[in-house]
């Protein structure tokens, strides 16, 4: 394939590699990301489904986990760019039933939750605090969608500095084109690429 | 096409629409991005080409312009994640020919150039600072590569609730997959797609 | 006085002077700083006094107007450095009486309301992007405390290009002592000073 | 005193205390700092000489070690809000003498050596990335001035979550009343103050 060829002989889609002090970090799993007739549709329900899993083992071995949620105010006053193109997230209001975590991943006392406006985790929040504060080194990518606010955190993961992998199983989109494209720009550009069993294997012996 | 049916059916792809006060941004065009034996290939020197003419008639407007380069030390002593994995860009130092800016665009006095290290013209840089001394609501985004530090920026323009131009003639990528994965992407979620015709045109009568 | 001479011999405390289109920021007006049990004292009363005046001309004016809050998570998931050296700030959360605004200033609809856990209304918010949305290039800072959250506000305002104004009867500080240290200091390098009747009075003919 | 007082009954001036790994940053430590004809004077020159100790321990000990230098470009083309306030620092530029790092604490290779133009260090820099990427959860606060670049870097860097400690013997400013105000200031509210003798003290065990 042409377009993989000329990333290799460039020298793109090396390892980072894993740290010593991952994080788990859940983009946008709530119920208007489930439903197709909302934002939903593609696998995001299978990507849920083993993100499931990967909670419980990270639960088991005490890593800092963290939610996120698109909440905008009800009043709009906090709308802007990114609500002119796509005017729906406008809906996701604190109380809305939409913008709820999935009841598969409610979050449990002491896991951070981040309330964001924008595609990335980072973008107006404090999660790269929440990360210092933590002593992460590594951040475990999943959620929804991969072509939308899972790429733009990767984006800025790397950018932190962070090593940053893409669990490919727990991430989602409502389209699969977008979903292998944005997994092709990350593995070559940005993060590794693992499954949540890949990942699990090769932390056993971490913290 | 299904991928579009949902995007569509889930009201993406709005139109942002130009403000009052554009400026125009270069993202990396750089002699490294203008060789396939380095960064370079695809569609990226046509992008210059067309962006040649864009930059002419930007400084007959009057309008502020921006040019990116990616800058590290030459000890090494600020790179990170992100250079392990593209170790190449280590290469692109302060004096490298690599990462001077190309010929056909040479910046002029008062014209900013911003050094970065990371994908996104805003990450670790005061790019958004720049737009709003100069007042701008409107940013026209152009360079290299499409899937990776156009992107990028373009996702924390529309975060920083810029209207966000892509001036799809004048970005350009080393491969046509990942451009054209990514003007869909940036489409349906955060910039309007315009040619630069079409920039010029809508622009006739603005400052 | 020593001090002073040699800041105006190095030509500190020049005039930034008000741009085009002023937005009003109250920090932390909030009930936990007007009650000395608490983190009030000092002018602080006074200055909400003062700025409930204000307030009344900006809405006039149709000023875009921001409040800010402080509020950590119940279960102080998101608590940290700063919590460690001022513990009783967790007590600042959604729902505490201490974290609501007070009632003279209480926000309309429409009137951003910025939840924050630093000292700066910029740090880890949305804040720089609602006023790039609304085409903002002076702010005017009014809140408490001076030496703590206004002055880090301050600060972070002219680093983003904002012309920054310290409307002095409208902040306030538990103690007089750092209320007034910090004005000089911001007045030398980060802002210009003036009451709110100056600013008024400055701004009468812009929108 | 009064003023003390009200902070002591409202709970401030906690101990952050040390964490496990330390860096050290010399913020603003140029020439044109030195004299008191540019931008000098008061007790910087014997912050300088104190530093010089505490950075020959902070090699012997491997620690991360970080400069700042305030640098504009020749053209004036990123000046702003912060230079029509304080003109001269325009003249700090890459090659100015003024903006050089003083022979004392010359930069070894793999030393990072930042370039800003606003008062914090983190303020449109890679410096929390740098601090990510060397896994830093103690930042050593050395520089000048206490009441300008100090304060400015120590507010952002405990809302990073960092661990700040103040190094009051290796910090400096050009007039004693704002540089005693602010030690006040950053004591009550943002870090701990330390000599460097108190630190090289506690940290003898760290790595």
């Amino acid at each position: 394939m042409h377009d993989l060829e000329i990333y290799e002989k460039q020298g793109f889609a090396q390892t980072i590699g894993l740290g010593e002090r991952p994080a788990l970090v859940m983009v946008d799993f709530v119920l208007g990301f489930t439903d197709p007739a909302h934002f939903g549709g593609g696998n995001i329900n299978d990507a849920i489904g083993a993100t499931q899993h990967l909670l419980h083992a990270a639960r088991q071995r005490a890593w800092p986990i963290a939610h996120t949620r698109v909440v905008y105010a009800d009043d709009g006053s906090d709308a802007g760019a990114f609500t002119r193109k796509a005017p729906g997230l406008k809906k996701l209001t604190e109380t809305s039933p939409l913008s709820q975590i999935v009841k598969e991943l409610q979050p449990l006392p002491g896991e951070v939750v981040i309330r964001k406006r924008q595609a990335s985790a980072f973008f107006g929040t404090e999660f790269s605090s929440w990360l210092i504060w933590n002593k992460i080194d590594t951040l475990l990518v999943t959620g929804c969608t991969t072509s939308g606010c899972v790429r733009a955190t990767v984006v800025d993961a790397v950018a932190h500095n962070l090593r940053t992998i893409v669990v490919t199983d727990c991430v989602g989109d409502r389209a699969m084109g977008p979903h292998e494209a944005n997994l092709f720009d990350m593995g070559q550009k940005y993060a590794d690429l693992m499954t949540a069993a890949q990942v699990l294997d090769a932390t056993s012996t971490t913290a």
